[in-house]
């Protein structure tokens, strides 16, 4: 490969011309990637790892027909939306065609954060209203917007992290949270959460401008929402005057396998107000879209206000997301994920019935969670054993993360086009490492590394995405310019991958 | 060319799936462009037009060797940050080295939004305050965040558009501002009013974060700052504990000609404390960086937050961002952009003693702007003279924009590789339009489209970018959808262009 830098050179002009608050993966030994195809990337030697995170990649790394496609564009034209052009509409047709059909307005954007604060505009100026309720643990974007409503972001910012105008409702958890599965009715009683803060703050003398959600929540620690518990949210806000904002910024284009999108897992009878969309959208390449009612594009347009952006919609991004599309048709990867997706999943699930740290396993398609606990009945997070696991798995040439407010949940969220043998190979990988802590160090380590430890580490939250693996032993390890140093005080040697 | 729908079935297409907010440039017949090349763009039907207004496409649109970098990267690699990149460091580290020394430190994002939000976030973290002091008329940005800072945006919003912790100053311009070319020292005059800002808010027990400006204002009305402005502003903000950002999306790499940074036009002795970049960064990929100093990227990291942009800084977007500083290099554009503006400059000058409606020529490089005042004395803006003789440009397939407060502006920032050529080209025909305009309608029309006329017209203001030409004559034109309907109850035929 054209390497122009050697690693520790690399590494050393990132110290000083990144900024620290930019973590890399596997701070101790970060990996340099010089190329990607497919589900595998490769590093400076050519070694291959396979990749079980970058869910950008949607349709795999460096696809020949998503660049194709861009470079056929890049050499006619790259302008601003300001001019007439067809592949912005013939996008927007295409990518309507896969909403429910009120789904008809589209805004394009740079970043699933643009997208976000978008949404938020919208919903305000439709409703008039300023407040937000969120989930707990939610993340939605790193601009000053929408870390006031990612508690995810803003609990590490200590008291004053909270605004008045946020509501932060139970993260619809059945494993974990307030309701779970052995709960009768958790989609009813999740959304009767919801149904008292609008009525709280309307006895406060607050409006709810919005319910934001990601339609399963990514960071949050894949949390797969009860089916029927968004309709019923939806009533409440609406009731309230506000809007249902459904977040797929992570997880939506097939991914979840059964639909298009994670929201309709929730069934045909519910419909978002509006829909944020990112990371998949363009393979990698900087795009987004919000998608919107009438109505309320139209509310957002007797504001008087234009909304430009500048790089938005334009013909290079809109061909890319057309190729992106016809990608995800002809090579059928909304049904692979599902079909690989399902495998993974019993995969994991023997994983489940053989090892007592897996906790639970959840998942649809190529969206996968998989909770590590010391205790099967106090559902105690294992976490430095999942950090354990993923530095171990990057060893053996396997990317994967672990995610969750306790950080203890192994996240799979591959390039869609992951087959079966990858499955089965990352598990089987999982199985080894599994096997090889039982009644090893693992109940030593499981006292030092409690959830208290991570969530106090001061650095330990990490930014959402589930790149959380730049993350050693919570507050165990030091940063120095956005690098890990040394561990320090870290008694069992066995943990320190 | 390969059209899909005709222009008739784009407009239709577009009024139903684009947003009705996203306005299109000459709205009662918008172009349909197809391709462009250097300083041209072509419609549906092969029809050149000369470019005199897309600053994004800076080293000249589809340029071979930005469309050669982005295919090289994109067929190897297009992934996130958190892997070691050579095109990552090796683009901080040229990019850093246009700038001063102590501007060291990068943090890539994807728009000239993401980089201001982030620009705040870096101030208030490293002051610990939260108040900006802004320009009056100023554009920084289309989310929540930079709403909020832009007097250009938040004006339209009524009495409650001004939140508390915004302070606006007195754009600092010698024309038309507070203080004019005949007072002694704009430069401390308007820095005392910024002084007297800090002082006003320290009383009322308020804290400045930043102070900040584009290097020089573009919406705000192309008005470049008298020299030794910014050193006394960035003088008071520091003593009130705040930073001073400069922002140069519109402005930098190049275009001024004189320097490689529009706030390098004050002196050599003034350095921002944090930079941002965006729209000509990446000839139209989406792409953008904040620099800033060790000390607030310390700062920053030091509050535990990690930042992390999907997008941001990835492989394809970096080898971009080199292509485009070695084609600036390489034709040697900067030069280019002194010369030709110079020759611009002296030509439009050449105008202003021609034709009364030319009150003012000023400009730096290839950032000119051309302020049309009914009278010379009074400097009453000639706005709908500035939109006739755009629509008239348009017609003659030049295509030129107006903006500022008034409308009134003609804003030149073409690509850089606009030839002497063109300069000579552009300004023939303006003086052929400004020669036919003398003595026929311009005085009845004067007196129906006035200033005030078009500051309350509701949709009048335009969003930045000077895209402002999608307006025709104020209120006297409806929107519909985003489209601007027939004028109504326009008397003078001759401006209805």
């Amino acid at each position: 490969m054209s390497e122009i830098y050697s690693k520790a050179e690399t590494l050393e002009l990132r110290r000083k011309h990144i900024g620290p608050s930019c973590k890399v993966f596997f701070a101790k030994d970060p990996i340099k990637i010089v190329r990607a195809q497919g589900q595998y990337m490769f590093d400076e030697n050519g070694e291959k790892y396979l990749d079980c995170i970058n869910n950008v990649a949607h349709v795999g790394h460096s696809h020949p027909e998503v660049v194709k496609a861009a470079v056929k564009q890049m050499e006619l034209l790259n302008t601003n939306s300001r001019f007439l052009h067809d592949n912005l509409v013939q996008y927007a047709k295409r990518l309507t065609a896969t909403l429910p059909e009120k789904l008809s307005v589209c805004y394009f954007v740079n970043s699933g954060s643009e997208a976000n604060d978008l949404a938020l505009r919208l919903a305000r100026q439709y409703s008039g209203h300023q407040d937000v309720i969120t989930l707990d643990h939610a993340y939605h974007g790193h601009v000053t917007s929408l870390i006031d409503i990612s508690p995810y972001k803003f609990h590490q910012l200590g008291k004053e992290g909270k605004k008045e105008f946020v509501h932060v409702a139970p993260s619809p958890d059945i494993y974990r949270g307030k309701y779970r599965e052995n709960h009768p009715d958790p989609a009813s009683a999740y959304a009767d959460d919801v149904k008292k803060i609008t009525i709280e703050a309307q006895k406060n003398g607050r409006k709810i401008a919005a319910f934001i959600a990601e339609s399963m929540q990514s960071c949050g620690g894949q949390v797969i929402p009860p089916a029927g518990y968004f309709q019923k949210v939806a009533e409440y806000v609406h009731k309230a005057g506000g809007v249902f904002i459904a977040d797929e910024v992570q997880v939506g284009f097939g991914r979840v396998g059964k639909n298009f999108w994670g929201f309709q897992l929730q069934g045909e009878d519910f419909v978002p107000d509006i829909v944020t969309m990112g990371k998949p959208i363009g393979n990698g390449h900087p795009m987004s879209c919000v998608v919107t009612t009438r109505e309320i594009a139209e509310a957002f347009g007797a504001s008087g206000l234009e909304y430009f952006n500048t790089f938005g919609g334009n013909p290079v991004s809109c061909a890319i997301g057309l190729a992106v599309l016809d990608v995800i048709e002809k090579e059928d990867l909304q049904g692979n994920a599902r079909r690989v997706g399902n495998h993974l999943i019993e995969l994991l699930k023997e994983q489940q019935k053989k090892h007592p740290l897996v906790g639970d396993v959840r998942g649809v398609g190529l969206f996968v969670g998989v909770e590590l606990v010391k205790d099967q009945q106090t559902r105690t997070p294992a976490t430095a054993e999942a950090q354990h696991i993923i530095y171990k798995l990057k060893e053996q040439q396997t990317l994967l993360s672990a995610d969750g407010p306790h950080r203890n949940i192994l996240k799979f969220k591959p390039p869609m086009c992951f087959t079966m043998e990858d499955a089965k190979f990352v598990v089987d990988q999982i199985d080894t490492l599994l096997t090889g802590m039982h009644g090893s160090c693992t109940a030593g380590c499981s006292s030092l590394f409690t959830s208290t430890t991570i969530r106090n580490g001061g650095n330990s939250y990490a930014e959402c995405v589930s790149e959380s693996i730049s993350h050693i032993n919570g507050n165990a390890c030091r940063q120095v310019n956005g690098f890990y140093t040394e561990s320090h005080g870290v008694p069992c040697k066995r943990i320190r991958t």
